[in-house]
């Protein structure tokens, strides 16, 4: 295995080293003021101020940067998934959970998510075709519990559990687009209200 | 008014001369293609297979053509909530006639709105003050017909309608990233699932 590729399984861990975290933050900050395309390695590896060498100890290439910026967060959500799931709570209380924990982990990585989500089909067909599976994986796991509620009978049958989970999940996608770090609701509430408006969408007649 | 500025007021009313409807097709094909940074007007005016003195009689600069992509939507999207709004029906049949007509609309324009989802923030101040105002404009009407509805006792109370313009909103904005036009349902049906899922939302109790 070579140093890059330990690395990726490592940050799939949502492991980082300091150093890496100081390179992902300088390539954030770059890619959202000049573009994918429009920032060097060069100038990563300056306004991290590390050298070339660690840079490409830990990241293969301008690509592997791109790629570990939105890694990182949609790692942390899936792992966040699991472990909601992982407590066995009923439907709503996992609607709940998982929108609230979207929202605020979205909020805490606003830039990263704004910068991939602008800059994403810049990515090979392979990275992309693994961002594609993460995201694919986190919209099944959702749409799962929504139709487990509707089984049950807990959530009104319906509204057709995939059109639920791209109205839930596409809010939280489009937060960068209206979230403000300043503004008057904390993540928690923000997520909050939205998780109470499509639970109202699925309670039984 | 110079020339540009006669066909930026036409193109507001959602006027196209064959000409201009052909410099966009290709602006968006290359924009998509390469990005907006990446493309170069002389490639325009090549693919669009008009003189560079054509495009410089229809538009300004490389970023009027990346507004106008954008404006030629919102535009069809402002004078469709007008219509709407203007036909005077209640507040539950005007957010569902709002929410399949932005479904239709952009699924209908899909290519221009994954570019400019991508590239709007390469605009300049002046342009993405326009633009700004616009989606504010859009994002007002569809709040205060949901505030309308809450006053008037025909939605429920509970739910901020700031927090389900933004929940219908950003599922239309995120299109882009789940539609398919070859998927199975047309977008009139998948508009009409998402406003009976928002209205779900929205009946009293």
């Amino acid at each position: 295995m070579t140093r890059a590729a330990e690395g990726r399984t490592r940050r799939a861990a949502g492991e980082l080293t300091p150093v890496e975290a100081r390179i992902m933050r300088a390539a954030v900050r770059l890619f959202a003021e000049q573009g994918f395309d429009g920032t060097t390695v060069q100038q990563v590896v300056d306004a991290a101020e590390v050298t070339k060498g660690a840079l490409y100890h830990y990241f293969e290439s301008k690509d592997d940067l791109l790629y570990e910026i939105y890694h990182s967060l949609i790692a942390i959500q899936l792992a966040g998934a699991e472990r909601i799931l992982a407590a066995g709570a009923g439907p709503a209380e996992t609607v709940r959970a998982l929108v609230v924990d979207l929202v605020e982990t979205t909020a805490a990585h606003v830039d990263e998510a704004a910068v991939f989500g602008r800059e994403m089909h810049k990515l090979a067909a392979e990275r992309m075709a693994a961002v594609r599976a993460d995201r694919r994986r986190y919209h099944e796991a959702f749409r799962g519990v929504v139709e487990r509620g509707q089984r049950e009978g807990v959530f009104r049958a319906e509204p057709p559990a995939e059109t639920v989970t791209l109205v839930a999940l596409g809010v939280v996608n489009q937060l960068p687009s209206w979230y403000r770090p300043d503004g008057p609701k904390p993540p928690g509430q923000l997520g909050a209200e939205i998780a109470d408006f499509v639970l109202a969408g699925l309670r039984p007649d």
